[in-house]
């Protein structure tokens, strides 16, 4: 996707670089397959909070505030204020945050109210692209929870926040469970891109759930780390339970893309990016950017030598704050326990260490709140999932077992799974998901090595952590 | 000197090494020396703590137990049990520990019974040297104090400790001032070396004060940084106060070299260590005594670009405990405050500052106790005494100007005035010090730096310092 940048500060998506994109990845999938005739059902997975306001005409009336824009800083404090901290996350699922739609319809008012006068449209980059396809309004729930103005209890536009934030309700498009069918491919659009003339639009969902569809994690009780730059834990559920412990947590929770079930997730903002950071100060030239593969791989085979527990060393990986479930923004990162005979591997192998208690603490708040069994197993999607020594670590730290599927374009998959179910050839997300061809590597613990990172947890980690978080 | 194992972990000095290094050393100097019967006077400075028995006829018994070595761990517990940890303090200035000649000796009598049966002389090395060279037996009283057998409010040998350790009082040389002469070289010393027969033997002291008195620490109120490996600071004062609250700071405090004044030491286990530590992880190879002048060069210029407070890093370079004035033994390093983005300059540079708060909490420590004035003069002798930066940084987290004195064989030159002393020459010891030619770098703090640093200091260094210690 092309991101605009109006000011430095700013990033924004023009629509028609977005339906531009869209139209040429259609075009090529087409392109790629045998028999373009057999194409059923197509559907989205996108990212959320980016919403373009449209007016009565279908003209789009503004570029789309990329979702983690800041600008909307004192719009979100405004509107947590009058609405409450605490009101929002149980009607929403959400903890006040700059960068959910609600804020950037709100900073539209403040900063464009020519713009605002002649919306009749917020639709959320999903719902555009499904009305681009289809002219169908229409939304899914997951994409329309993360403008933090749906109401989970009821999986409807919450009218008490809209009346509240001043916004008609007909702005916003019906909402259904992804993987509905909303209608079928425009003529325009089956010419322009080659999809047969009744190719069904279903519902799509928000991106990273899409993926989590695709890899199986598809029950109440599923647990999915994804590993980027930051890390997402998250677990399903089979209900709302947006409880004060989940609040004080910082996690936030809302509807899946599997239907009757919900997600609840944690994330550390600095995971993988720890990890590059770390690699490049010891490994690298010392410049972000300048790190090679052959650094990781060295650095990650130095850590592998290394014994649990990195000879006292711990890293806790607050880097850009403390992550769930401590929900300390203001925390950094810390490496403490040093001698003057700690070197690299050891220093690798306590953030490696360090990443995985944070994993630990993670998946026991959700095993205390009900929300994962005790011990659950955990898929492994994301990047770093090429660092067998990471996960082996994670296995032996959090006591579950790892399952990490070896899948690309997970995403991708997902919303085509969606779009199966939109076309009725899968009758439920576990049917679509088990239709998904992969290998999958699995990562046990061994009790000996869980008893001795058990020990370390205890009598070094926990201690260490609570000075901090 | 010579380092003798005769099993791994133990470290010892054969009197025959000690004494041939002397007459090399002597030889050496004499024979660089133009008119070498202008030789007036010879003194020792010696390490203090290790010491030789020596039996009635004059023959050594055992080797010198090195004074790092840490065998005496279980003797230093019994005699901190028997005599007290608070009385010993009080009477010697000295905070238990293995090292010090009472445990040294304790160690012979328990496992070589049959040496101690026969001792008639506990000589410390420095004792040992005088004692060949004149053939008398005189310690002086720093040394002394290095037995933590000597009453620093008597400035004689105390009584109650060496019957209550069962120790004849026989056994331990008289003790002088530093600078007492006690004898003329021996006909034989003087045929062997080359000096003249009539040079006068005089007491020397502690190697590290006999440094201080060549650069000109000669006053009550007077302070000095070494730096090394660890770092010390030494304050001179007119007075022997051992307070309590010396004793929970962890400071000893015993005769300096110079008459009527004491030394209160506080010290930091890992300073030069720990830079030498970072640089190596950072700029080095990585691996411990690969780091090269240029790394250090590199790292050093590279950190004094970065502005002050090392954009919220904060290093507390407790790598072999917190020194003092905390008294944490246990506590170890710890980098904190880090985001993603911060790179190795800034590392460098927080651990330099993190080096210099140490030294403004002793300056602090030692000026509330009323041992040294508010802002002194800091006197700064050492290895990394070439890091420009380090000096600077110094001057401003402290607020007290820094005094670099360009000075080589700093302790042997202070042997050398002691020496003079003891001939006669020198009145005093500051007469002594101001005969000495140098040069003296002087860093002056600038205010404006002063203040950003106080405030770094009181809102970031130290309520993460108290996290820990």
């Amino acid at each position: 996707t092309i991101v605009r940048h109006p000011v430095p500060e700013w990033s924004e998506f023009d629509a028609e670089d977005v339906w531009g994109t869209v139209l040429q990845s259609i075009q090529a999938a087409v392109q790629q397959c045998d028999r373009p005739e057999r194409i059923h059902a197509i559907s989205v997975a996108s990212m959320g909070e980016s919403a373009f306001p449209v007016d009565a005409g279908g003209n789009v009336l503004h570029a789309a505030i990329a979702w983690y824009d800041q600008r909307t800083v004192a719009e979100a404090q405004w509107w947590e204020n009058i609405a409450g901290r605490e009101r929002i996350f149980t009607i929403t699922g959400h903890i006040p945050r700059p960068t959910y739609g609600v804020n950037k319809l709100l900073w539209l008012r403040n900063h464009v109210p020519q713009v605002v006068e002649r919306i009749h449209h917020w639709l959320s980059i999903e719902d555009f692209v499904l009305w681009k396809l289809s002219g169908s309004f229409a939304t899914d729930y997951s994409i329309a929870s993360r403008t933090m103005l749906f109401d989970q209890r009821t999986l409807t536009w919450s009218e008490p926040l809209l009346e509240q934030a001043g916004l008609p309700a007909a702005w916003f498009p019906p909402a259904f469970p992804s993987g509905t069918a909303i209608g079928t491919v425009s003529k325009e659009v089956a010419e322009q891109t080659g999809l047969p003339q009744q190719t069904i639009v279903s519902t799509g969902g928000h991106d990273h759930l899409c993926g989590a569809l695709a890899v199986g994690v598809t029950q109440a009780g599923h647990l999915l780390e994804s590993i980027g730059t930051a890390s997402v834990i998250m677990a399903v559920s089979d209900a709302f339970r947006p409880s004060p412990e989940l609040l004080a947590a910082g996690c936030n929770s809302y509807a899946y893309v599997v239907q009757h079930t919900y997600v609840t997730l944690g994330a550390l903002n600095s995971a993988g990016g720890a990890l590059e950071w770390i690699v490049t100060l010891l490994y690298g030239q010392g410049k972000q950017g300048t790190v090679s593969q052959e650094n990781y791989t060295q650095a990650l085979r130095e850590a592998a030598e290394v014994p649990p527990g990195a000879r006292g060393a711990i890293i806790l990986p607050s880097f850009l704050g403390s992550g769930t479930p401590y929900g300390k923004s203001s925390a950094r990162g810390a490496i403490l326990g040093l001698t003057p005979s700690h070197n690299r591997p050891e220093l690798v192998r306590a953030l490696i260490e360090g990443l995985a208690f944070w994993l630990r603490d993670n998946t026991e708040m959700l095993c205390n709140l009900g929300i994962a069994p005790p011990h659950p197993e955990i898929t492994v999607i994301g990047g770093t999932t090429q660092a067998t020594l990471l996960l082996q670590i994670k296995a032996e730290i959090t006591g579950c077992p790892l399952k990490v599927p070896q899948i690309t374009e997970a995403a991708a998959t997902g919303a085509a799974l969606l779009a199966g179910m939109g076309a009725n050839i899968f009758r439920s997300g576990e049917e679509a998901a088990s239709s998904v061809r992969h290998t999958v590597q699995i990562y046990e613990p061994v009790a000996e090595a869980v008893e001795i990172y058990n020990t370390i947890y205890e009598q070094t980690y926990l201690p260490a952590r609570r000075l901090f978080i």
